[in-house]
């Protein structure tokens, strides 16, 4: 029994405006391949302007949390960080908040112990189309 | 001194609806009995419908958190998800995703680190009573 | 190679009222002092009426975070726990909630692996100053 630690690095390109990118597979792919059998998976997005979110990937729940940010921190409001910045994201800051760029995830059996419903998602929030960079890390027996 | 890592699941009967469940002390006595000096104690639920929050467990507080959400997420609006899916619990997925489902506490001295008022509460939100499955895995030496 | 894990307590005195501390130096002096190569960064709030946020330490977008705030969880609401408890700060309890009090950030190549714009934030929300207590916890290779 050997105690490791393994570190990737996804480069996603994504559209911004609430992309939602599915990454379940992948950070799958990762444990499986990292030889830890129990321990912890950590999903880390290296950005202000978006979040990472275990939730159910279900095209209706994705719009219903756009609606609700519509409505918390609309796009349009002329927000503060507007006039002391060079962009127009205001409120992508406010929803990456509201989320978490930071999610660990157990790792049992060597693989993720995730719910039924339950994926892994990247939100990004950008007002533009960007490479996004999201760490992943494997740590345990 | 030896590396330990100890995994266990918690099965909850919620009544739904906002149910909130004190675990502190089944934590603190798995962490107790882990063996675990110096370390982490995981937390994470298992479904799409909840949550996992480090607060202060006050009925008051409590009161004020369901009439929070009721503005953000109302329960009765007609969530694209629920044309989606088979189920009406679209309110739920909104505040699930505010919250967290994954909440990492430090092990200091072999007992949990936290502050004088936090509690460790796991809030179930599906629509009708439910089982609920919570993972508490302790890391450390 | 040797598993480490170190523990430090920062002591901030706050003046509360959304008060914003940029931890991040002091993080990474201790994650670079800690020997730890490859790991995790844990940092955790010890309070019920402020968080920990991985966000851009920006004047703009902190009085965004604040009128957001005072529209979601309003400071003078006749809050439920002020009628239970003797204190009056359920705005603060609201907001703990939708932000989080622990945070995991990869360590990679001795270093805290943060984006560019990313910085540790502590947000103090209580209603006077007071002194606020974080854990910073390095696990690792």
């Amino acid at each position: 029994m050997t105690w490791i630690v393994k570190t990737t690095q996804f480069d996603l390109d994504t559209c911004g405006s609430f992309s939602v990118v599915n990454i379940t597979e992948q950070v799958r792919d990762f444990v499986r391949s990292s030889g830890v059998g129990e321990g912890q998976a950590l999903v880390f997005y290296k950005h202000t302007t978006g979040a990472v979110l275990v939730g159910e990937h279900e095209a209706g729940i994705i719009a219903d949390w756009q609606d609700m940010f519509e409505q918390i921190s609309p796009l349009n409001r002329p927000y503060l960080h507007h006039f002391k910045a060079v962009d127009f994201n205001g409120y992508a800051h406010l929803r990456s908040a509201l989320l978490t760029v930071s999610v660990t995830i157990p790792v049992v059996g060597g693989d993720l112990a995730l719910g039924t419903y339950q994926d892994i998602l990247v939100i990004d929030d950008q007002s533009d189309p960007a490479n996004r960079k999201v760490i992943v890390q494997v740590m345990g027996l």
